[in-house]
């Protein structure tokens, strides 16, 4: 349509930068092609439309948009909050870092570069140091020696119980004001430290630069929304009544809180769980992920940093065995953990067996996470999103897409457009930020996932993998992309935890199947919708239990306050983490009725306008 | 002083009722009396006062208070709300019945008398009988066969589990509004059938008629109070995020919640448990308290004749076995249970040895609910509100007082006030308006708290006992009002469920000793403070974790919406009944984020202006 243009231009400015191209593919990909041009150009506002009418000026066409904006505070919208504003005057985002813009992210890279962050994490009990059982912290980008970590044995973690529950009467009585204000100071130190923070996340945690970022960005957003919902939903409240009588609703600490963290959010979570149970006015003992303890070590110092008392934040490292004594200890008041469904059993039992009170136990387990898509979808926003959703941080969130439903009618086209898209994605260095995708944790975890992989090859069910492309990396433990054929949903009972998608389809009209055989088997976390339907997605959200619903998006990286992040059933007790309900399980409630008539007299009464 | 005119008046009318009176007592009673003399003889506008006034007019002093209201709207203040409106437009408080106006008793005596409630109670399974095991239900009072129940089985309990989970889908997607409906309803069916009801709570429960009536307020308070809770925080809600991004907080029952109840609030707890798990969108598998079957039954009748579902609703009656093989079912999804502190513990592990998912469990169980008097308190007062703290109710609440702390310098003379008071009560049948103390529930717990009296009266520790000075009544299962003296706070570890209070002395000076003591005991339910010194009450209600602190008067009674129940530790878990974090423990949380700019583009900004 442009040849005469062409012409024209290229006879003027021979050297200028001006193709003529023609959309090439298949009527399928042309019919959508051809509808977006007259769409576009039949737009009275289209330049073809403009162009073409002799009653507009050139000059008028010819305008730099640059000059209709005029001043840069007219460049936005008034009414869409810039990014730092979107939660209001209260409480300020958490800053990002826009990639594309190469001034902002040689910053950040120099950051990092020039971090020197710690590589020593040891027990902390009242401030001090104990020396622990020490080993060596490998990272999974390339299998070397990054650090050194001692780890609490029993004793230790006996100890760091007992000095959480020596801190609590000052703690617990601490003003609602003080203690908010300690995780307000800790989000900025939070954001002053990027660079040591996210070096630690990728050399540790093996993360991509964007999941690192977003990451510390989650432990900005936990800390200053648990301060503001402190102030919102702890403070005291009066409740109604006859007159004569005060009643009042306070929210207590309950005690000493064990706070046991996962290594694949090892800032955020472990974040989240401390300053949630600190702010209600508990006291903590933090039991990091083993194969994460330097970032959190690094977190607890900036804790206590920001104002916690030393007697209040407890650091005990270690496997399986040190949170095993510590929730078996008999001063635990409440126990917030995230992992496996397994271990959440595991401590479930281990608190049900002791005698004493029965204690908050707050777990969000794991997730066999659907992606349910009609025929109604748009083929490229499915591929996209799946691609994000499944490989994207290795595959290894709680929340990432674990087995898309696709339509039958649909299913070969988009099957075929992921694995081309998968087969485009670079695994490698995370630090690296062309990187895609990075190590999964560890040699044990790539072990799993290789068997994983490795038995459905030899079912004939593995459509992709990775490396049949491109070999992996030499070191470090990577696992390539997978994309695994399924008959039927219920093929899947287990959360494989790594960058594995497993693809089953459904028949038109079958739908309400294919709910039942999802909701079979107990886990209830996150799931995706693709579907142009809006009666779809409304039945579909209504009848699955899923704690996180994404529709027509990837369905990961939940936002803390927007999306409250966590499940039912196998998934999780709830509340949800970064949600309006999730402190005042942290807190034991108290109601005082004062007798205000004990005196003698009503004064209220007398003091009431007749 | 008045002398004069009592000559004066018997002079013109022999005939009329006019005394003169003298206070007869020690120093420390007439000193009190003189005090108060002074304060309402100086005040301007007493009688004393204006009598002697040359320039006020004799009319005027003569004239009558009800010329001076005129109207009966003027005769109350108009900022002090009827008692039916204490709680605003949106909920109406339960109708109270004046005791004193004899016209009102007579009514509520009249209705009592004339129902014919139904004494028959058997498992009840989407809205058909089931035969059960058949028992008679025998009444406390005079130890008669008052009706016949029958129990569940195994098999029923079963099927009870499997009904309940086969109502799930249509009651948890019914509308939140017709949720509510149905509580107010039944509200008001509880209201218009209070006859039948306090009937049954007095032969089946040994109630007082106002504990009874009591009862049956707290009962329709809870209907009407989660009613509106559940539109208040179980509607969906918008977060806030991005442009181009719908968030939504939606609450969703969470399958089948078996609700165990106690017998010592057959109506009000049984019907508050279950109201609240269905309101949030659960169906039930209700197992009343084997003792109180047919309060149980009618409730149960009256929710399905308010509209709750046959099959969202299903009554088990039985004793702990039934309870136990309910709890030990895979398919529930929620346990709420108000009962010992032992049993609440063997539900907490049964529920832990299932595998599948960690479901709630909310417990309300014992506590050794102290009383802290200081020297300051007055000894009046605090005799009448511990008489009605430990002995009202034959001491069979959850509330009850059970160890009383005297300030040694004021534990004399209080405990005399108090024995002297505790002689008068009227121990009885409950059924008598004038009955201070009914039975207490079965002969199990009679021989119990007889064998707890008998050994501590064999230590010397035995200092008032109501059987020393009127024979108990010859039938039914009374046990005497008694107070048992104790060396220290820490010598009573198990709760004694009966009208025994126990007293023991703390000296000045020491009072941060006892709290000590008291939290050692690991309970904390309720707790009373006598203190004029406002310092001392805030300093013993921020050291004690009890959930409910009552300064200045009883403590028992708490109110629906105004002293939200319930404690910690080995007390309970929370949150607390009748309060406004109840709800949501019994709903899941599901966020739903739909991509509204998935269509193509961000309509809303189009829409927004600029």
């Amino acid at each position: 349509m442009g040849e005469v243009l062409y012409d024209l231009l290229l006879a003027d400015h021979p050297q200028a930068a001006c193709r003529v191209y023609a959309p090439v593919g298949g009527h399928r990909d042309l019919l959508a092609y051809l509808v977006r041009r007259l769409l576009e150009n039949g737009a009275n506002s289209s330049f073809v439309s403009v162009a073409a009418d002799s009653a507009v000026p050139v000059a008028s066409i010819l305008e730099r948009p640059q000059n209709q904006i005029g001043d840069a505070r007219r460049a936005r919208h008034r009414n869409i909050p810039l990014p730092r504003d979107l939660y209001g005057a209260q409480r300020c985002n958490s800053s990002g870092v826009e990639f594309g813009d190469r001034t902002s992210l040689d910053a950040l890279l120099a950051d990092i570069r020039d971090a020197r962050p710690s590589v020593e994490a040891v027990p902390v009990l009242d401030g001090a140091s104990r020396p622990g059982i020490e080993r060596s912290v490998i990272s999974p980008i390339d299998g070397k020696v990054i650090g050194r970590v001692g780890e609490a044995d029993e004793a230790i973690a006996s100890a760091a119980m007992a000095a959480a529950q020596a801190g609590f009467a000052a703690w617990s009585t601490s003003a609602l004001d003080v203690r908010s204000g300690v995780l307000e100071r800790a989000s900025d130190l939070l954001e002053a430290r990027r660079g040591r923070l996210i070096a630690l996340l990728q050399a540790e945690g093996g993360k991509t630069l964007d999941d690192a970022l977003a990451e510390l960005r989650e432990a900005v957003d936990f800390c200053r929304y648990y301060a503001l919902e402190a102030r919102r939903t702890l403070a005291p409240r009066a409740l109604p009544g006859p007159t004569g009588e005060a009643n009042e609703l306070r929210y207590r600490g309950r005690g000493v809180f064990v706070c046991i963290s996962p290594w694949n959010f090892p800032l955020s979570i472990f974040l989240g769980q401390i300053t949630a149970a600190l702010v209600a006015g508990n006291t903590v003992v933090a039991k990091p992920a083993e194969q994460t303890p330097l970032v959190a070590a690094e977190a607890v110092r900036i804790l206590h940093e920001a104002g916690v008392p030393a007697s209040a934040l407890h650091l005990s490292p270690g496997d399986g065995k040190v949170g095993a004594a510590l929730v078996a200890d008999r001063r635990v008041a409440g126990v917030v953990f995230t992992g496996s469904t397994e271990v959440g059993r595991v401590i479930h039992r281990a608190l049900a067996s002791k005698d004493g009170a029965i204690v908050p136990l707050i777990a969000e387990t794991g997730g066999i996470n659907p992606m349910i898509v009609d025929a109604t979808a748009l083929p490229e926003q499915v591929t996209d999103d799946v691609i994000t959703s499944a490989f994207r941080s290795a595959g290894q969130r709680c929340s990432a897409l674990r087995l898309l439903c696709l339509q039958e009618d649909i299913a070969e086209p988009i099957v075929e457009m992921i694995a081309g898209a998968a087969r485009e994605l670079k695994l490698g260095d995370p630090r690296e930020p062309s990187t895609h995708v990075g190590p999964v944790i560890d040699a044990e975890a790539k072990e799993k996932l290789d068997r994983w992989i490795a038995d459905k090859d030899r079912e004939g069910r593995v459509r992709f993998r990775g490396d049949r492309f491109k070999p992996l990396p030499g070191r470090g433990t990577y696992v390539p992309p997978a994309i695994i054929m399924l008959d039927r949903a219920r093929d899947l009972r287990q959360e494989v935890f790594g960058p594995v998608l497993h693809v089953v389809r459904w028949r038109a009209g079958e739908l309400d199947a294919l709910l039942e055989e999802l909701m079979g088997n107990g886990y209830a976390l996150t799931l995706g919708i693709h579907s142009r339907i809006d009666a779809v997605v409304e039945h579909i959200a209504g009848r699955l239990p899923h704690g996180n619903v994404y529709v027509n998006r990837s369905m990961i990286g939940a936002v803390v306050g927007t999306q409250p992040f966590g499940g039912s059933g196998l998934s999780g007790t709830g509340p949800k983490a970064g949600g309006p309900n999730y402190l005042e399980r942290f807190a034991a409630e108290q109601v005082v009725t004062i007798n205000t008539a004990a005196a003698g007299g009503n004064a209220s009464l007398l003091a009431s306008d007749e």
